[in-house]
């Protein structure tokens, strides 16, 4: 398949510091140089660890989904459970099946890899890595701190690529992360 | 369907300060309110318009793909054009076609809409706006500014799914817009 660039060319960094820093990312200037015409540029990136999402499925073919008020763009959204890979998770599966116990109290041992993708490779260097957890089923309650509060709803698999056409999930990753799984249904 | 949220509620705003801008978008620091206990924390916010992807397919059934250097992530990226809606831009159709036509070179009259996303609704309010360009043709030379420089290939559109499932295609807005695509076929 023609998906080896030819052409295109790297930048070199020339430099690179740390502007701002908050709880959850800092924001970092690198000096760059153009492969074409030697010219210098600043570019932007948001520095911050990778992150997880997890399909959580029912032995009825449901899914975990979980409304969330979302501070970005001050709404309610739908989405599956996630977050950021903690310094203390020994893997990326790991924090991803962390985030599924925690905000929907449901879990199992069956979770395997669905991929990773760049959130967005022009300005952010992290990825989201995303997992499936086969016949979940409710074993906690769920435990929130303070910033976070979620309301769990059960949709069988069927109905949600509905509402991804229609717009009922509206964050990128989610929908990534349920085209990875409908390529997996459909491979089997 | 159950996607409506019964116990979940929004905070409640009580400031909001620009504390950097930069290029392509500026950090907001909001200091919110918890329905649920009163209590106030900081968010952080990136503040950007409205962005735009676009699918270009030809009459043979094949995608009009892009190789770009991204520097998030320092590496060429296999993806859709796309970029910011301009001031100047009259419509985000406007923007995508435009976009089409500067970094592919790939243009048509017949552009509809596939859908909307939000990038990433935890810390970004914006919004990236999907197209669909129908029928496209070779009508200009490629038209990079300083930063920009694209490496055009066309890929049947029957290879696309493998491309995401096999990681070649690593851009969440790009696997988004593909899915939406899929979801329209599949539809007729």
């Amino acid at each position: 398949m023609a998906y080896t660039p030819k052409t295109i060319k790297p930048w070199s960094r020339l430099g690179s510091e740390t502007v701002y820093t908050c709880r959850i990312f800092s924001l970092r200037k690198d000096r760059n140089r153009s492969p074409r015409d030697g010219r210098e540029h600043d570019f932007f990136v948001l520095d911050s660890g990778d992150w997880v999402n997890i399909i959580p499925v029912t032995a009825n073919d449901e899914i975990v989904l979980i409304h969330q008020y979302r501070h970005g763009i001050d709404d309610i959204t739908l989405e599956i459970p996630g977050g950021m890979v903690d310094p203390h998770d020994p893997s990326p599966l790991h924090a991803a099946r962390r985030e599924m116990q925690e905000e929907t109290g449901f879990d199992t041992e069956d979770v395997i890899p669905l991929g990773a993708i760049h959130p967005n490779p022009a300005i952010q260097g992290n990825r989201c890595h995303t997992f499936l957890a086969r016949n979940v089923s409710k074993q906690f309650e769920t435990n929130f701190d303070t910033t976070e509060e979620t309301e769990v709803v059960l949709i069988p698999y069927q109905q949600i690529p509905d509402l991804v056409r229609q717009g009922h999930i509206t964050h990128s990753l989610v929908v990534t992360a349920f085209y990875w799984y409908e390529l997996l249904r459909q491979a089997k």
